[in-house]
């Protein structure tokens, strides 16, 4: 069992890695952060840290056997460098959570298989294939990279057929995968942690706003209909029990409505910690953070109540600039990540409000 | 001005160091600790530490150099650390308030000059001064270290004539004070912020309960009469002003009731973070580790707000040994300090519990 004073590893050194560390820390944990950059964010606040590649098996190896437990705070995690770690120490969430979901069309399979709404979809990997996909899908539908996409990257609107094949060009002819189009109202995530022995606990379901495909702003509740946001919690759960999963997991859906009909059609899952989850940091009487480091440790979920209607507002590149003002603002809880360079679309920071309900 | 991404120096390593290294970071500080002891739990969350004496000249010169601003966490910096801190850098809270607050006989004497009520003491250097300053305040009182005093350690009651002056010796005839003993009904605290411009933001008062003379149980609120609740927060304020304070201090003082009439005694200045604030850190808008950071950075301070009905329990020693049971009781928030050994008597931890207003 891991108790508090134990080793706590996090691989990947960015803002949430930065906040697990934390939240560790907070628990009597002792933070170990492995990344490959020297300038990772995650490193300012951890006990120890190892500035490797992620192919690095001797770096690997050590670090495995310095941790108790050792998570990741993204999804491309390479195979080989799970199986290394899981060799050596508790690797959680688990290997098979990370194959899955680091390729969308085994992870678009995955939730179908489950019976789960998912846009139709199809795999590209030559140009032939890009034909039989447009004639099974049709037009408009959405052009992504299995591998390696965020933030909008390695992602084409194809309204036209030749179009498809210019992206399919411009992503290196990487192996693709070809969505339906689904006229969404909106954007929702479930945001949710499962243990070892099979307890889940998630938060309230959140609406999601982006701008130029990063998300900007989340809402807490997300107004959808009791019925739906039971459904989407159903359809969360139904993937953890599957993946086995251990820790907090994301999955992010389309709302679709027809009239007063509203449905559901999962997107995309995200076996971390998730910037729609940062609003439970304030927002929440557990956060994402320590609720991850809980599930990852075995110990009991925390409570995921919420504190009120919740504003989580991302600060990207420039926006960080108005720091002060937010503090200035009664109310504002502002999130920096000590990132050195505001680079635009760099995510920066976060600041977070929480209303009386109902205000 | 001090700007998210400049590095913050803290002088201490414990646990205050440590919960206001996690404020700042959280801030987008870059955090450098300086302290004596290499299992400093402030290290563990710090981008930067030193390990030196705080005698160490040359050391503190490097860290004062290397750092931005510098705060302490504990009132017994050597002045002599804080003019050679001063000298290169900016020192928050200032060596005057260092100095005075130190010194438990400079201390009361500059509180009584402002006019704010306190015990009657004298100075106690020699038999002939305890003698006079028993026939000046009577007994039974209290015998204190005018330094190095914390937790009840260095303090005796009083009761009769001889044990006095065994207790000096015990003291190893160290400069002490002898305090009047005040009846009182309640230990109540302000933990409050001032800015260098003057502003001031008081938490709501909170009652204090000790266990074998270590902080127990804190309550907010405190349960005074509004007009009481009011003078205590004029008292701080004043307290602050007069020291020209910048920074987060704590003011603990003696509730005294006759009948219906309730005052205030002021019994000792903490100019730092306080364990009787500990209740804000999920328990108010703005944590005192934040409004400190805040304030020494020469930020606008944050909202003081409390979020419910608070109660802070010290984890002392062995009651650490109960952190699943905590981590599993819904509405607990458990904070721990990273401390290897639960020596008795040792600050491992605490938690906090936020309940709705009036219930």
């Amino acid at each position: 069992m891991i108790r508090p004073g134990s080793t706590f590893g996090i691989l990947g050194g960015g803002q949430l890695g930065r906040m697990i560390a934390m939240a560790a820390a907070e628990l009597g944990l002792r933070v170990h952060v492995y990344a490959p950059d020297p300038d990772s964010p995650a490193f300012e606040v951890a006990a120890a840290h190892t500035v490797a590649s992620y192919e690095d098996e001797t770096a690997l190896t050590d670090f495995a056997q310095a941790v108790d437990v050792v998570t990741y705070e993204f999804e491309n995690v390479p195979g080989a460098t799970a199986a290394i770690l899981s060799d050596h120490t508790r690797l959680a969430p688990n290997a098979r959570a990370l194959s899955i979901t680091q390729d969308r069309f085994a992870e678009k399979t995955f939730v179908a298989d489950l019976g789960i709404p998912v846009a139709p979809f199809a795999a590209v990997s030559t140009p032939p294939e890009y034909t039989e996909a447009v004639a099974a899908i049709g037009l408009p539908a959405v052009l992504k990279t299995r591998r390696f996409g965020y933030d909008g990257k390695g992602q084409a609107m194809i309204e036209r057929w030749d179009s498809g094949l210019a992206a399919w060009n411009d992503f290196g002819q990487a192996a693709s995968i070809l969505e339906g189009f689904v006229a969404f109202e909106r954007e929702v995530s479930v945001v949710a942690a499962r243990t070892r022995d099979g307890n889940f606990a998630a938060y309230d379901l959140c609406a999601n706003e982006h701008r130029s495909h990063i998300l900007d702003t989340t809402r807490v509740p997300a107004g959808v209909a009791p019925q739906t946001e039971r459904e989407a919690v159903t359809i969360a759960r139904r993937i953890a029990d599957a993946l086995d999963y251990v820790g907090v997991l994301a999955v992010e859906m389309f709302l679709v409505r027809e009239g007063d009909r509203e449905s559901l059609v999962v997107n995309e899952i995200a076996p971390r910690v998730h910037n729609s989850g940062h609003w439970t940091l304030g927002g929440a009487q557990t956060s994402q953070f320590e609720q991850h480091v809980r599930a990852v440790c075995g110990w009991p979920l925390g409570s995921t109540r919420r504190l009120g209607r919740v504003q989580m507002q991302n600060l990207i590149g420039s926006d960080a600039d108005r720091w002060e003002a937010l503090l200035a603002e009664p109310g504002a809880r502002l999130h920096l990540y000590g990132k050195t360079q505001a680079r635009p679309g760099r995510k920066m920071g976060h600041v977070t409000r929480v209303f009386p309900e109902g205000g």
